[in-house]
């Protein structure tokens, strides 16, 4: 029997309203069918296929063997905060003191703590319409208000920054951007994340995409100033995703406010992954390089199985490994569209809802995935969309 | 030369205002002392010396080499979740839906979500005081109000549930009790537990300590009802600070709101490291006694050795790995205590003033720490006071 029986005892109003991820839905009932068995193409995956090299995770069986399974400084070791600082001098050119390094757990974290030590309750952050889908609810649960702005396929979904402008007012304090980008692929041209260096606003830029680039190059913040708050981490480039290991860069002037944010939410990150970590960017590159050089071949796949079954793709993607195309002709409302192509061609894809209401029409393709499966996809859609 | 000159930029009010922890400027001082060349006893440490068990390492190595690095689901992996259960029905005979059991990075995590999914902005939990540092800090950022009501030595720190009864107000939503207790020791009296659980209020239960009790038993708060929080994890009682690997127990209709509050925070707990957690229950629990048993030998060895010093301990303490006692005498300022204590002795400690205001005149000693090093640290505090 319940001693609290006469407990409200409901949710909090702000959990209670965070929106779910519809694509677990579309996931749920992919499983039911593969519980039948049913094989189901699993385009909705927002990781690589690959597992972790090997050469990371040994590095991590020797930690582990070596004992290093206490805490550690609540900032990160030293030894991966200096790697982290040496990686961004070798990729980018760009100093980064290892003291303004946070070692967190994903990027995530890493994100929630940025906006935490930086927004009063209330203040707004800019974000893209459509975005990755936690952004909105980490900007709440973090007491900002999320405004989206809207980006367009025509414009090759880069920001417009005279609309950024217009959009901002006296409550507006930060402008979070992803480049290169989830759902849209987009990389933000080198102009432009000059011209949003210089509004006024704080960045905030999530950068955990950087590397995985097939057009063009890839650019941080950081090269624009030192006031931005760089997220990023190793789940993508290093298909780490289950290791929870994720960094921010930090503003001179917000290290300590977020050390205690950090030590009283998290403690420390995890001891013997962050050795892991040390030997990814030492050590693993190459095996880096390779897995977006195989993830631009199955790119060009998609681009062109898509584009032969009838899509319109205005702009091709440049990075991440996502391809957001609009599929209005199938189905104007996304997720009912998402579930009838489950039903039907035992396909799995993620609706454009979950990205904000622009994404709305539009589904989001993922080829984190084997050229057979893309091509035994794109089959199954084509006798969808003929059968249509 | 940065592009942010012109922008207030300063951290949000909320990170600017949170407490430092005072022993961390101890330990600075220590690691000054030791880099010149001195030997100190460390007293301060909140976690078990020894390693964590090889069983344990070794499933977490399989794991890995098995490619076991990706995203699991967000609640943690069906297996430990299970698991976790089994456990429960085992050391205290109580049924857990395995279904309300979330797996997250560390028990400070689980806390946080537990107070974000059950608290509106302002409302009041309440807390003893003394109490674990973090907590006034963690329910802050949820939004909630800490309102901190006294625990005192003479009654050896059982709460008095007349007085919480009196500090209940309309905007009192839930009481936050740890049994064992950090900084204490205290464990907390069945009968107290079910007045607790009868109150209205949500009982959210830091249980991290549990398992490790002296004398007595040890109870969780799921034996007098589901309608209270219960937060746990590994690092204590296996010895898995590092790992970042804890849970907690969601009462029926907050789990699918927690979920939420998961997936857009964290994604996921660490895929290997769940495979750990299952190998700590299944076939780590004899090392895990038998750590036990050593740090009541090393109690025993501080008791008597605080005690030998004219250290006043009016009840013992019953659980966890901490003696809290009565420093006034040496001084009534804890944190200059301390660093005098440092100085001339050459012994680390926590000071009373990090665990709230009723802490202050007190000093915390971990005997986390070999009987070596206790007694060496004894006969240091015992040359300190002769020559007080």
């Amino acid at each position: 029997m319940s001693h609290y029986l006469y407990l409200d005892s409901v949710p909090s109003k702000l959990s209670e309203q965070i929106a779910p991820f519809y694509v677990m839905d579309v996931l749920e009932r992919a499983k039911a069918l593969e519980s039948e068995g049913h094989s189901v193409v699993h385009f909705e995956v927002g990781e690589p296929d690959l597992p972790t090299h090997e050469i990371i995770c040994e590095e991590a069986v020797r930690a582990l063997r070596a004992g290093d399974t206490k805490y550690t400084h609540s900032l990160g070791t030293p030894e991966l905060r200096e790697t982290i600082a040496y990686d961004y001098a070798l990729e980018y050119g760009v100093t980064v003191p290892p003291e303004n390094i946070v070692v967190t757990m994903g990027s995530s974290p890493a994100l929630f703590l940025a906006i935490l030590s930086l927004i009063e309750p209330g203040e707004e952050v800019l974000i893209t319409n459509p975005h990755y889908s936690c952004y909105p609810q980490i900007i709440s649960i973090a007491g900002g208000v999320p405004r989206p702005v809207p980006i367009y396929e025509e414009e090759g979904y880069q920001l417009d920054v005279g609309r950024i402008k217009r959009a901002i007012d006296t409550r507006t304090r930060a402008i979070l951007v992803n480049s290169p980008s989830n759902p849209t692929g987009v990389v933000l041209e080198s102009a432009v994340m000059k011209e949003l260096s210089g509004l006024g606003l704080t960045v905030i830029s999530d950068e955990i995409y950087s590397g995985i680039v097939y057009e063009g190059e890839s650019h941080t913040f950081l090269e624009y100033g030192d006031g931005a708050f760089i997220v990023s981490g190793f789940s993508k480039l290093y298909s780490m995703t289950g290791w929870r290991l994720g960094y921010f860069i930090v503003p001179p002037g917000y290290v300590r406010s977020v050390q205690k944010l950090q030590q009283n939410l998290f403690i420390s990150p995890n001891s013997f992954i962050q050795r892991a970590g040390v030997a990814a960017i030492r050590k693993a590159k190459p095996a880096a390089r390779e897995m977006v050089r195989v993830f631009g071949e199955r790119r060009k796949l998609m681009l062109s199985g898509l584009r032969g079954l009838g899509f319109e793709i205005k702009s091709n993607p440049k990075g991440a490994f996502y391809v957001f195309v609009n599929a209005a002709h199938l189905g104007s409302d996304s997720l009912k569209l998402c579930f009838d192509i489950l039903e039907k061609a035992h396909v799995a894809v993620t609706p454009g809802i979950d990205f904000g209401s622009e994404g709305e029409g539009y589904l989001r393709f993922s080829y984190a995935t084997s050229s057979e499966t893309i091509l035994e996809g794109m089959r199954r859609l084509g006798e969808y969309i003929a059968r249509k």
